[in-house]
This record gives C-alpha cells, structure tokens and sequence, in this order.
C-alpha cells in the first residue's frame, strides 16, 4: 500500500507567502511519448525535473503549502505546479513523470498563451523563458542559484522568494541576459556544485530554519 | 546521451575525512524480482532507498569522495555502497534500483555474515540492526537524525559523523533501543519533517559548509 500525498499539508510558510520556483530544463522533452521506463534517455533528463518536483513539493507524509513550481522546457513549453491543488502525487519519479507525460498531452489543444489544466493543481502553457518571467507574480524577488552568487549563510531571505535554476547544464549567456534584467540577488547555498533538486531541498530548509 | 557519474569525484570531505549515512528500511523488499516500473509497490518503497543513495553519493556531474551508504533491508539485508568504487550509477531512481536488485540476486550466495560484492562498491551481506552497527568503523561518531533532537543549527558537526536515518516509517521502540547504546547525538535538522533523502542533502550542505 503507497500512501497517498493528497490531503495533508505541512503549514510551513510563515504568513502563507508564497514559495516559488523556476527550473529551466534545456533538454527535456516536449512530446509525451517518452518512455516512463526511460527518462534519463528518451525524457531527455526528465528524471531531473521529476526529482524537482518532489523536492519542491514534498515533505514527510505530507505536501508544503503554498509553493509553486515553474518547469520550462525547452523554452518552449511551461508547466506550472501548484502544491495547494495537486492530487495523485507520490514521490517516485515515475508517478511525477507520468504526471508531466499527462500535461505534455495537452499541447495540441493550446491556443497561445493560454493555460490548460491537465490534471489538478497542474497547467501547461506556450511560453518561453522571458513570457514565463513575465507571468510570474511580481510581488516576489527573483533568486538565481548559482555557485558564483553571495553566500546564502549570511543572506536574510525575503518574505517571496522566486528561485531561479537551471538543469544539468548551465544557463546560455543569452538566458543569463534575460535572467538579469529579473534576478535582484544571485546566491549560492555552499561550496559544493550540486543537482537542481539538491538545491531547492537546501533552500527550503534554510527558509524553515529562518521561518520565512 | 546520459552522462556517466563513473570518474570524476567531488573532494568535499576535508582531510579525506569519511561521512557515514545508514538507512533504515522498513519495507523494502529482499528479493530481487521486483518490478523496476513499480518501486514503491513491488520494492516495498525501493524508491526511498534510491533516492537517498543518489543524495548521499551524487553531486553536479560528479560523486562524492569518502562516503559510505549502509542500506538496511527488513532488519535482515545490509547493502554497503562505497563512493570511491562505485561505477555506472546514474542519479536517477530506476538505474539506482537497478543496481540494488543486482545486489539481492546474490543472496542465496552468502555464507554468514560475509559480504559480497555484487557490483563495483557494492556490497551485501545478512545483517540485523544491531551487527550492522557493530560492523560500523567504531573511529566515527553516530548522529541519530531525528524531529526530537537538537537543533543542527548550533550544532558542531565531529570529523566522522555516521547518520542513521530511518525510511517513511519511525524507528520501533526495540530499534530505539539498540541505536540508543550507539548514538551519542540526536539532532534535528529543521522545524519541518522531511523524507530521509532530503535529510542526507542538508546534513551534506550542513558539513560542506562547515568545511568538515
């Protein structure tokens, strides 16, 4: 019996702001016929953003409330999570891929920029790097996570982080001169390089240490 | 094409000093005919178990030196995974399970509690609780992970810290017994409670960090 992560969550956002972030994946795929028993390979490293979604998303037994997840592919194709709606999600990367694999489907029937809802809490849309900054909620402060930023040991977070990261592959400089007309602060949270789900799991902690 | 985590390593240990991370499952299947498509499933939550060996092991297109994962199956199986011999381990969960199942194909193999090496630094022997931590490098000091210990925010972290974690479930009070004649430190990593893989990613942070 797998225990469903559906219906409790862990109230760990001070003042219910908002947790946000964005995981540029350059090499995901963006049709659904990739292969569950492949994502390394045929997903085009969506084994990657599946680990991300479960690190943003996911505490013991539970969901974190009030996060957001932005995954660009390709800067093609966005997919937004919102951890106060989603159903159906187990931690494994296999359930959180076919979850990606069921909004990859939607593609045919968007029109524009419009959002479509493939399964709940889950939106795909057209959009690329600089639209997808665009839509985010302005009231937040745009984080890049990168090994040359500030230390985050000695950075006091704001109250609406947007955090910034890219996938196995580093940010393009012409990403890195969209992303700078966005990104007030560049971090880094330690002197190892690590994955992008490492990341977001080290940045959550510090926000619950910091109880922001 | 899939990068290949085979040589490069991350010198992140100073002094080549080793960290210690033993997982405690509770329900991962000992036989190796599972299912890779179904890890929670068939595994018996298998995927728990990859996703903290690639947490514990894994950084950005590199693996960690000087790490030691002890998997403990069912009270029964002890998997240890050596970073510095590990070979073809990719970080996502499937080709991790992979590797475990290679592992309990050799079962009916052991003879007491000799390990086998069942894949380059992998090793799996018949073990309880109680002689896997007796076959622990006594020179290491054991730090029980815990929502009810001390707080790692001040928390001075010795050179040979051996984690012991357990899986989605707590540890039982007889287990609480015998890990209480071995720690000699319970500590918490945050106010919120996490799963054991992003567990063993902030307490990596936490000693990369502290330069330990």
């Amino acid at each position: 019996m797998v225990p469903i992560y559906r219906w409790r969550f862990t109230p760990c956002n001070k003042n219910g702001s908002m947790r946000q972030f964005i995981v540029v994946s350059h090499t995901a795929t963006i049709t659904p016929d990739f292969s569950l028993n492949d994502l390394p390979g045929s997903g085009g490293r969506m084994d990657i953003l599946c680990r991300c979604v479960g690190a943003s998303l996911l505490t013991s037994h539970a969901l974190r409330n009030n996060v957001r997840v932005y995954l660009l592919l390709q800067n093609k194709i966005s997919i937004r999570i919102e951890s106060s709606e989603t159903r159906y999600l187990h931690p494994d990367e296999r359930c959180i891929a076919a979850l990606i694999k069921k909004a990859l489907e939607k593609i045919p029937e968007i029109v524009g920029q419009i959002e479509l809802e493939s399964t709940p809490g889950i939106y795909i849309s057209k959009r690329d790097l600089k639209s997808l900054l665009n839509s985010v909620d302005p009231s937040g402060t745009f984080i890049h996570l990168d090994e040359r930023g500030l230390s985050s040991q000695t950075f006091v977070f704001p109250p609406e982080p947007i955090f910034i990261l890219s996938d196995h592959q580093n940010f393009s400089p012409s990403e890195l001169d969209i992303l700078n007309a966005y990104t007030q602060t560049t971090i880094n949270l330690g002197p190892v390089s690590l994955h992008a789900d490492q990341s977001i799991i080290i940045a959550h902690n510090l926000l619950d240490v910091q109880n922001i």
